[in-house]
């Protein structure tokens, strides 16, 4: 299904979206695809923001960006959560239907949807059906998610931030630890890919911080294997920080907090966040069996994703530029596809922003590869701090006493 | 019961020690103590840090903090959490016959602990203790506490920083509500002060902006309007953001958290932080009563009080000031007693250190007066946002789209 060869110039309006979970720096790629658009005079007439996703274009709720002041549109962009609002749609080939129906009244050529898999695979069924109608429309995806589980890119705007979020969280938390110990278990994000729950362990500054355990999707959890894991872990340094990720399932793939939730997203998504359930569970069961007296457990929700002022710089400023790749992809041909970040192989951490098909970044994600985790499958590998540390970016300071001890009187 | 005739300098060593539930800032007391500490030469000799808090003592657990670099001192003052280890124990009089043979076995003379109101108790009582046995101990309590519920203080350190990341995990989850709009209950720590719970009104910028909802431990909770409430907000915005204390009580003082939980700490307080319990509680009741599908909730737990990068610098300023205070008390004369924060009037905000007696900080707490709360008990007054603002200082900007609708097309 090749497209028509392209016209010298497709002159139009753009309608850019927002979609799925937010993240912290969802709103730079936003901005940065539409301070490009305004430089594409040529090609893009005005710069419409769709409101609530797919939503707003079936019900044609649209905002003009192209009116908005560059003062503005910077704030918007250092300011987390999605800006136009977000929904969580999987349209059906009516929407789409009527989706074209709404692009062609609005003389819509460019069309730009940032999310995560899901919001590719709506990207890419929006794409499919412009061909078979015969619309000219460049279509793209503008990558982001926490969960950093897309294929196709190293990494993906929103991670680094979330991550951050979550190591000076645990930095944190193991210091609290360390003053009152006890076993502490932390619930985090991510429903099939362990990258966030794996970041926790940027926080380790000292050999004895936490967290000393971390269990990932990746791997099936053991209620035994995790009880004589911890057992260990409090032998030996009085107290335990364990990162869990809210998605661990069991041997035979049954998620181990989805006895407690039974709602179900239009993506066929499990909610799981919001609910203590998963971490009160692995709490109790520290208390009955390993017979430990204090053990606490929070889960971290939706501020991993959108507490304001914590960002990566690194994050904040890529998020930023798939933004504007995406819109220059858009105005430099008849293509479409998805802004894919790559990072350059060599010492140096550097990145370039690539276009790779839709339909190879929807539906389906990728996960933690093996070399990022241990052996035991209750801890991250060097490998994984190497990939994530220049993502996350610069991290609080923590200091510690030498420790001098003063020799005990005998009287 | 009045002590002795001030001798003209008592010369002996100093120990020091933190109590209780670790703040952003409590370390930033330690060193305001310790480098005031090094300066009285003539009266300050070793300056002894217990591990722990009086657990340290009883155990001879103690580190040399005069040995320790300014370097050091100063990376462990930007440090959260209890840097010297922390405990939760109220000492029996065989504790304090205990205590006394240590301190005089280390001819301890000035002895400082960090902590909220059980740690004011627990000073209180061992200063009791050594006028009893005549030993002649200059004994201070440095005020902390996130719940900010000290008598005689205006504000305690450690509530500035809290009350800074509440507010900015409400700026944004605010956004996230609005980008996914549903209602989202997030529970915040505060057993029997609602101080930081009502922090959250800090994060509102724009008119619409939550939380639309604040119930505070200060006023009965009802479940019926608590559902009430919730609806009329989800009428008017399709949204509702609303902060619950954990420590949030029915019309018989019954906390409704307090159902979910059984242990009790040596001070008889009940553990309600750490469980999802209270929040899935009400997340189920609006589902059913209300008829609102999407409902989440959030605890924020241990990251309140804990959480590395986020410090009010006004909270740390002034957290470094009663440490600094308190040593330069005890060293003026044959006193003891407690370090308050006390506001100037005036429009500029300022504070001062006084030294208050002991007994009026120990145990009792206090909590939100009547005008800080509005009449319907579900949010705070302006009076508070005044009161508050000055102590968080800076929060992150937040910026808005004007939103200039596109007018809907024919056709």
């Amino acid at each position: 299904m090749a497209k028509k060869a392209a016209k010298k110039t497709l002159t139009g309006n753009m309608l850019i979206a927002q979609s799925g979970g937010p993240t912290m720096v969802i709103n730079q790629s936003l901005i940065g695809a539409v301070l490009e658009a305004k430089k594409q005079k040529a090609k893009i007439k005005k710069i419409f923001g769709s409101l609530h996703g797919i939503k707003g274009i079936l019900e044609e709720d649209f905002i003009d960006l192209g009116r908005e002041t560059v003062q503005t549109l910077e704030a918007v962009a250092n300011t987390p959560s999605s800006m136009l609002g977000s929904v969580r749609k999987k349209p059906t080939p009516a929407d789409c239907h009527a989706i074209f129906e709404v692009l062609r009244k609005y003389n819509v050529r460019y069309f730009f949807y940032i999310g995560g898999n899901d919001s590719a695979e709506t990207t890419h069924i929006i794409n499919e059906e412009a061909r078979k109608v015969d619309y000219e429309l460049r279509c793209f995806h503008i990558c982001k998610t926490i969960d950093n589980d897309l294929r196709e890119n190293d990494h993906t705007p929103g991670f680094g931030s979330g991550a951050k979020f979550v190591a000076q969280a645990f930095m944190g938390d193991n210091l609290d630890n360390r003053a009152l110990p006890g076993v502490k278990i932390n619930v985090i994000m991510g429903r099939h890919a362990g990258f966030l729950t794996a970041a926790s362990a940027l926080a380790r500054v000292y050999p004895d911080d936490g967290p000393h355990l971390i269990y990932l999707p990746e791997r099936p959890f053991s209620m035994t294997g995790f009880v004589a894991d911890v057992k260990k872990v409090y032998k030996k340094y009085g107290r335990c920080m364990i990162a869990v990720s809210e998605g661990i399932a069991d041997k035979d793939g049954t998620a181990i907090a989805a006895k407690f939730t039974k709602e179900v997203d239009s993506h066929g998504n499990v909610q799981l966040s919001g609910s203590g359930a998963l971490g009160d569970l692995l709490a109790r069961e520290i208390k009955e069996k390993a017979r430990i007296s204090r053990v606490r457990a929070d889960t971290f929700g939706y501020l991993q994703r959108s507490f304001a002022g914590v960002v990566s710089e690194v994050d904040a400023k890529e998020a930023r530029g798939v933004g504007r790749k995406a819109v220059q992809c858009a105005c430099s041909g008849d293509i479409d596809g998805s802004i894919a970040i790559k990072r350059k192989s060599g010492k140096k951490y550097a990145v370039t922003f690539e276009r790779v098909p839709l339909k190879n970044v929807a539906k389906e994600t990728r996960h933690m590869p093996d070399n990022f985790i241990n052996k035991a499958g209750n801890d991250v590998t060097k490998a994984f701090i190497s990939y994530a540390a220049p993502i996350v970016g610069k991290l609080p300071e923590i200091g510690r006493f030498k420790g001098y001890k003063v020799p005990k009187k005998k009287k």
